[in-house]
């Protein structure tokens, strides 16, 4: 059965569908794509919202059974081709734990630090008005503190958030951590460790799969 | 070995131990409370910081190993009593990937929509100004959405937010609906699927008893 993907160019479906490379599923043989165009912004269609309530992408079928959020269909994938290559959500309780406690850290501390400034950039210019500084300001200051924290915790020794195996709770940082890494590279600078992982996660086979599916040639949502 | 459970009277602490309660261990024995006093700023500690790095309650010691982050916290917590009463986590793939959708849900847009009103209103007479009407504004037009989708969810006719068992998705809600009860009841007033919702697991046993746990007595952080 082919799974179906419904989302665009966008970083929250990078972030939903890498487990299916870092297991080294046939992403052409068993993914079909499904655009709901961001610029069109399709996600209001009615025909969208049936399927996904808060009209946001990405949305996933497998046969009849559905989920979205980035996150949960990230786990389900994980969990649905555990066992091919990379373990992704830790084999023991305390395991879990700790993967869990960086997971919740990029949901509650580094996400909601970034995601706004993401959001302005990314705004303002379709708005044809000029950014909000204050949105930025807030951000970055935010920010700044979560990567201070970041940098002692990586500078104690291990590769990855969650320990020395790469994990659900590094895979869930890594598309943003790479817009950061691109639009503001001094914030790396200052941090050695952090600047080390940061490569590590984005540089990745299966991340840089993420970003070339093939949004342009896929189906367009009716 | 009795764990230890870092915090105070404060919405994220009741979700992060809920899970006890639902599988019935006896929490007096088996658990230790220390406070970290929010109106003395105790979470500013370096001893505290040293556990945990961003300052915030509630963190978990259980021998060696520590957990922090509400969620991360209660998921650790589901999983070391599985299978003694309330099932939360799920049996299967689908029903795991069900509860985390509404449970990133929570997360992602129930959570970003109530919680920096409910600061504000915590914030603004502890800082002696009044409260910043754009925050409660622009937190209720996303609150209100959100809202209607979970109406429009439950009237499907699931007792809960993934089907008809009480799971994490539910157990994530709780503590923020149960405020958003006492303080907005209007908006639960137009929503009746939500309504009934709410007033079940707000007077789940195992919740009152977090809010019973005896923060005033607890040893005080060192």
């Amino acid at each position: 059965m082919v799974m179906i993907l419904y989302g665009d160019k966008a970083l929250n479906v990078y972030r939903a569908i890498q487990p299916l490379f870092e297991a080294q599923v046939d992403v052409e043989e068993e993914l079909k794509l499904v655009t709901v165009s961001l610029k069109a912004g399709q996600f209001r269609l009615p025909s969208y919202k049936a399927k996904q309530p808060f009209g946001l992408i990405p949305f996933l079928e497998d046969g009849d059974f559905t989920v979205f959020e980035s996150r949960a269909i990230a786990r389900y994938l994980a969990e649905k081709y555990e066992g091919q290559n990379t373990p992704l959500l830790g084999k023991t309780l305390k395991e879990r734990a700790t993967i869990n406690q960086w997971a919740e850290s990029e949901a509650q501390n580094f996400h909601p630090a970034i995601a706004p400034m993401v959001r302005e950039l990314f705004l303002a210019p379709f708005e044809k008005r000029p950014v909000n500084e204050e949105v930025m300001e807030t951000g970055m200051n935010k920010l700044d503190k979560v990567l201070d924290v970041y940098e002692v915790h990586l500078a104690k020794g291990t590769k990855y958030m969650a320990g020395d195996n790469f994990s659900m709770a590094d895979l869930f940082h890594t598309v943003y951590m790479n817009w950061m890494k691109s639009r503001w590279p001094q914030l790396l600078e200052k941090r050695p460790h952090l600047s080390a992982w940061i490569h590590d996660i984005t540089t990745r086979p299966a991340f840089l799969r993420c970003l070339q599916l093939d949004w342009e040639n896929a189906s367009p949502i009716e």
